[in-house]
């Protein structure tokens, strides 16, 4: 059972952005949350990321997010209007606007509609309730299924709970990027700690997939402590906590790679036999975003000649007697791979999609 | 009309490599060329790229290619078989082994069958003369064409010429990866002043071009010049040379994406208004790279979000004020997008093709 976390409440709804589909979702703790942010590195960024990146390092008491516009490269007025919506919401809530953070995935390029978001916001925070499956159903683009993950974790007398969301990172339609998530828990914990935690549990999901090699200019992953639970004194509480973050991250990640754009396979790859772990990540990524593998997959085919080629690529010598692969059938839905470099002893465990025939075609489509 | 350049002859023929085509080729220069190679990147080389990179120091009297196998990722026995090619045919030449360089292409980690060609080479040797069709069919492996260009410039006295040869650069077919390249000339030139000639027309052309990101573990473009020729003693005879050579590979460059697999669109791509030429050229790779936008390009829809996306992906920073596309019909075969980022005065120009449901079912298929 999926239980809401301590000091959130959460709403969505249809604001009109989209035609008939959810559209405008809000996190609310009015007490005050600690956020992590891991922003896209992309330098063109939406003007949502430009002003939750300045906000997140504030107290969080709201997230509002839109769907079905990217609100990126449109022009510098529409900075402002961001900047507006985040002072209609805080208004509404009688918080500050530094407190607010927007998230926003989309179109790029075309305007926000921001008058149907601020004419929403009083309906928007009415709502305000544990409305999971509504805030779940409000970040989607063309993602198949609403994407939840919960873990309940007791860490002596507290039961502390993890819930998070996330929608596809995908180039699921025309203009549509972006990958969001948010993880909210109401563990009480001291914020760069948490702050490390967080970052190793994305390097082990998030950042372990591979659908298109796209990073989007919205790209978001939020990490929100309430703070209501204590409970996290020991060294064996906090691994029991990172274990079951790690747990709903991964969920979530596996999750989107099910729901690729077109894919017909869900391919768990581990790396073995690295001589060092970010090699054997950096050997992960090159075979999970090699295209022609990827169509490889699509086909069945065991074409092991792409692996060398794209591992010597990054830069990865591999020996011909010390090489191997093994293999799940290739012709099922879940395929594991594993493949041993015989270069040392890091291993990297990620997911990707296979490419197919359908992927060009809905990646040609007008919106 | 084609001509061979002086002190070459060239031959092609079948030796069972393949089923029926032609599969075995041979340039031969007996008085010596000097040689130029640039070879592929990719850590894990095969085993004819790794003998030519050293040959490739000495002077040049032969260049033995296959087709059909690349030569590659079996195991260390082979590298001793390619030398022994390397042997049988300078015997048969009466030259030396580490006169003879050699060029392999097609699958990856299947054995060549080394007595096949040893067995051709007395044939091969036998039909040498202008035979360049021969030789431009004996190096392609799925390819839809042959792809040769050829210029002459006069300067002062002599007429100079320079042919060329290539193979595809996408991935045609399972395993079939490499570009080969083969510029023939008869000009006498400093070796140095030609390295540095034709380092930047294969700038300009071969490194221009983008099929499917792949880097694989064969490529190789050689020029060699047999010096029988004079006339570049100037300034202006020396620009004379570099814009024909230029022309050369731009010509086969653009051939080998108007026959990328699967392709249904040739793009010509201007990047202008860069910041440095590094940067033009960065950005013309991220966008004739971009696997999203190869997709919008084959459903010609001007989805030019994705340009900004990935450009700042690529550490490239736009302003919405300065950025300006412009293109031509994107339902036409042949296309020219003008890309200006608006940030400097640099441009880069390259071509690159589509990306089709037919390329992701070409690649998917069983070798």
């Amino acid at each position: 059972m999926i239980k809401v976390p301590e000091g959130f409440l959460l709403s969505g709804m249809h604001c009109g952005i989209k035609k008939k589909k959810l559209d405008l979702g809000l996190i609310a703790c009015k007490d005050g949350a600690a956020g992590i942010g891991l922003f896209t590195r992309n330098v063109n960024p939406s003007y949502s990321v430009t002003i939750s990146k300045k906000h997140i390092k504030n107290t969080v008491k709201a997230v509002i997010v839109n769907s079905g516009n990217a609100n990126c490269f449109t022009d510098k007025k529409d900075l402002g209007n961001t900047l507006k919506a985040c002072e209609s919401l805080a208004r509404y809530l009688n918080i500050k606007k530094e407190n607010v953070l927007i998230c926003s995935t989309g179109i790029i390029g075309k305007r926000l509609p921001f008058f149907k978001i601020n004419r929403s916001i009083p309906a928007l925070c009415a709502n305000l309730g544990r409305r999971y499956k509504e805030f779940a159903g409000s970040i989607l683009t063309t993602d198949n299924f609403e994407k939840v993950s919960f873990k309940e974790v007791k860490l002596k007398d507290s039961e502390i709970k993890i819930l998070g969301f996330c929608k596809g990172s995908g180039m699921i339609h025309p203009n549509l990027a972006t990958m969001l998530s948010f993880i909210l828990t109401d563990v009480k914990m001291n914020k760069s700690l948490l702050r490390k935690i967080f970052s190793k549990a994305v390097g082990k999901s998030f950042n372990s997939i591979s659908v298109d090699r796209c990073m989007s200019t919205n790209d978001t992953v939020l990490m929100l402590s309430s703070s209501k639970k204590s409970g996290l004194e020991d060294s064996r509480s906090i691994n029991k906590f990172q274990e079951a973050l790690e747990y709903v991250c991964r969920d979530l990640a596996k999750m989107i790679v099910k729901d690729a754009e077109g894919s017909t396979k869900f391919i768990e790859l581990e790396v073995e036999g690295a001589k060092t772990e970010k090699e054997a990540k950096a050997a992960f990524q090159s075979i999970a975003g090699s295209l022609i593998f990827k169509a490889a997959m699509y086909g069945g085919n065991p074409n092991w000649g792409r692996i060398i080629s794209t591992l010597g690529q990054v830069n990865i010598k591999v020996r011909e007697d010390k090489f191997e692969v093994k293999a799940s059938s290739l012709h099922k839905r879940n395929v594991k791979i594993r493949v041993n470099m015989g270069r040392g002893k890091f291993n990297w465990r990620g997911w990707f999609s296979d490419i197919s025939p359908e992927y060009v075609k809905i990646n040609a489509g007008h919106n």
